[in-house]
């Protein structure tokens, strides 16, 4: 494949990249100190087995705004990545510690989401290379035997019924050493997948049933905190404000005090950062469901008015999550401007940068041509950019200025795996 | 950097493809099977830091013909290979068991070698990028001060006296948790590494002043014995025959009995095999320095006539190898045509693959446009090809033909890494 680089890196509104570039440098000229930081952080907490970690620059900040522990998006890779990917799937499984030569994954039950197959025939194209055995044992209840989907371009997947055989997941007589959840278990972990005796990564209770994003935005801040610390920086500029409310209910408008009172304490916040480092930009949070995914319940708000203000159709829209999860937490957040566009102004970007084990193995931009540069553009319309191979995110190169497209890539690495140290950690407190 | 795929692909004589096509069948059918048995033996004996391996492809048979545990030519890679060196290098530093920041690289004495400066120089950027500080301690006992040698291209290394500070090899106050050999030692051990308390990679004890290529080719051929019986062929479909010699002396034609008996002994055993496989070629041997490396102390015979023919000029140069080391042992090694030819036919070529731990890498044609299909590739006027990103080794694709590029390089990738194994069973042999 030929990739066109100078086509494949956005374009960056450049009257906001001083303080970006503050860190870039930062990062470029401490490289070594910030890899040693890392090393001897993953000696004491072990990466997921696999993330995916949404980023937002603004030029004044970077921060990552959400992470992912059951990536989809594989296909949206680079396929110039794929040595990357499978050498470090290789080192990620290597890991686990125990022999594994057959690797059972289970998939969403998206079977009419076109996108998300091709994300689990990539998956599994990158473990077969790798050299392992590898079939797709879905969770969905009216499968009742094996589905063969075409995908086009020679692509396809094959989902089988998942079974069980005493403690064991199976398909049939394949019974692997590794069970590898790519389902974010929104609603709760399956009775079928409870009791197994056998590897299951990610941990089943970091499903979104029950894991929070104010938790892990909580082990962020502390990791943001240690390592600006080591890098005597200001925290804030990687590491995005928030609050969070409990007991929410959009319908019934209950707890609208405490999601008002969290808007208007956090907008303060982040005007005095905006004063302090110059930014002529109006402040904004986004609401989150605080165990939400797929991009649904998330607001942006400009004032504790709106809040009050919403209409039902906002209501309805903030009720409820994937699969038709009830929210009841909401995570308020610094709402972090996205300054990157694609193919010139008027196509806004976000970068989202995956991780292997502790291994950054690509990334691409999020564009969406249809939102502004202060909303979530993980919504309908969305499509996806590849980053060009040469920017891969380990490399960067210190003969080029900070803002080069593969020292920004680095930075991008190192702000993405401080959100998988957060992760890291918040695993670690599960167990 | 854009590669023409097209281009950067050597072509092969078709008429000879046959058997090599079902090595090369084999090996992807059994592809997770392979990965597999290269899991439990790197399990059970780990891999070299780093090496790189001299492949020969008959169509016939291909098979290593030199592994070398002190790699020079990473500047002869892809640089699209770079992001999987640098992952590949930490974590090969990481299985070291013991935190390392600092790594100081012994490079060999030759200053004035421009090609062998830039290796250096593309070493040491491969570990800057992997985020380890490195310098560059140099044996050279007239250097009295860091010399900083300009390579063009914005390029330069920087070689700095080897110091000791008691048990410990510093520069200054440069003392690093790891000392990377890029020293093949042919001359022996400097007194300067020995009782060093640091790690030192690869171990001070696989110099070629202590290392055989019969003890390496017989590890060889027990790995090679092991991996056919486990995919049911033949091993000489991958093994080249060998005897060796013990004491030779090529000057005072002492120990020409040996030579010639087994050169005999060999090319009748060779040409059985041909029979058995119908190859046409005329069969014929290598003898080598038995501790030689850079190619020197090599020639290519047909029968053991040649031996006593040997005239003064040949015999000169059998007699001494690198660094005037005396020749006293030969290897007398079944020759391997090299049917593969960069830009049609006249210019022989033949793969170098390299490693990092466990990993491949990338690789590289050696092609010589003056040399024939049975002789010595690695000599003056030998130049490198890049292989194309595309076909690096760890990504073969079982929806093209066993011949097609990413395939035929993972099956280079497999037999390189049976070298790998077998070296990786001679250094636990000497510990």
């Amino acid at each position: 494949m030929v990739v066109n680089a100078t086509q494949a890196v956005p374009h960056l509104t450049t009257a906001l990249t001083g303080p970006l570039k503050i860190i870039e440098s930062v990062i470029l000229d401490q490289q070594a100190r910030i890899e040693a930081w890392f090393r001897s952080q993953w000696r004491r907490t072990p990466a997921p087995f696999y993330a995916s970690v949404d980023l937002r620059n603004a030029g004044s900040k970077i921060a990552p705004i959400d992470t992912n522990l059951f990536p989809g998006g594989f296909n949206n890779l680079n396929p110039a990545f794929e040595s990357l990917c499978i050498q470090a799937v290789q080192s990620a499984v290597e890991r686990l510690g125990t022999p594994v030569d057959r690797i059972l994954i289970i998939p969403e039950n998206h079977t009419r989401n076109k996108h998300y197959l091709e994300n689990i025939s990539a998956l599994q194209r990158i473990f077969e290379k790798a050299g392992f055995e590898v079939r797709l044992g879905s969770l969905l209840e009216d499968l009742s035997e094996r589905m063969e989907i075409d995908l086009g371009d020679g692509l396809s997947v094959c989902l089988e019924p998942l079974q069980r055989d005493g403690a064991s997941l199976v398909i049939d007589d394949f019974k692997a050493e590794l069970v590898l959840l790519n389902n974010d278990l929104s609603s709760g972990v399956p009775e079928l997948l409870q009791g197994v005796e056998q590897l299951i990564k990610p941990s089943l209770n970091l499903g979104w049933s029950d894991r929070l994003k104010s938790v892990h935005f909580g082990f962020y801040r502390d990791v943001a905190g240690e390592f600006a610390a080591a890098l005597d920086i200001d925290p804030w500029l990687i590491d995005p404000m928030f609050r969070n409310c409990g007991e929410v209910d959009f319908m019934k408008r209950e707890g609208e005090s405490c999601l008002s009172g969290n808007v208007d304490a956090l907008i303060d916040a982040i005007q005095k950062k905006y004063d302090e480092y110059d930014v002529a930009c109006k402040p904004f949070v986004m609401i989150k469901a605080d165990s939400g995914t797929y991009g649904m319940g998330v607001m942006t708000v400009h004032s504790s008015e709106e809040v009050y203000e919403l209409n039902r159709k906002q209501r309805t829209k903030m009720a409820t999550t994937k699969e038709g999860q009830k929210v009841t937490k909401a995570i308020i957040q610094e709402g972090v401007y996205t300054h990157e566009t694609w193919a010139g102004p008027g196509t806004v970007a976000e970068p989202v940068i995956y991780m292997i084990d502790q291994n950054v193995v690509g990334g691409f931009y999020r564009v969406h041509p249809r939102r502004a540069t202060n909303e979530n553009l993980n919504s309908p319309g969305m499509y996806f950019e590849r980053l060009a191979f040469d920017e891969c995110c380990n490399s960067p190169d210190r003969e080029q200025s900070p803002d080069a497209h593969p020292n920004r890539f680095y930075t991008y690495g190192v702000i993405a795996r401080l959100a998988l140290l957060a992760a890291a950690r918040e695993t670690k407190n599960l167990k």
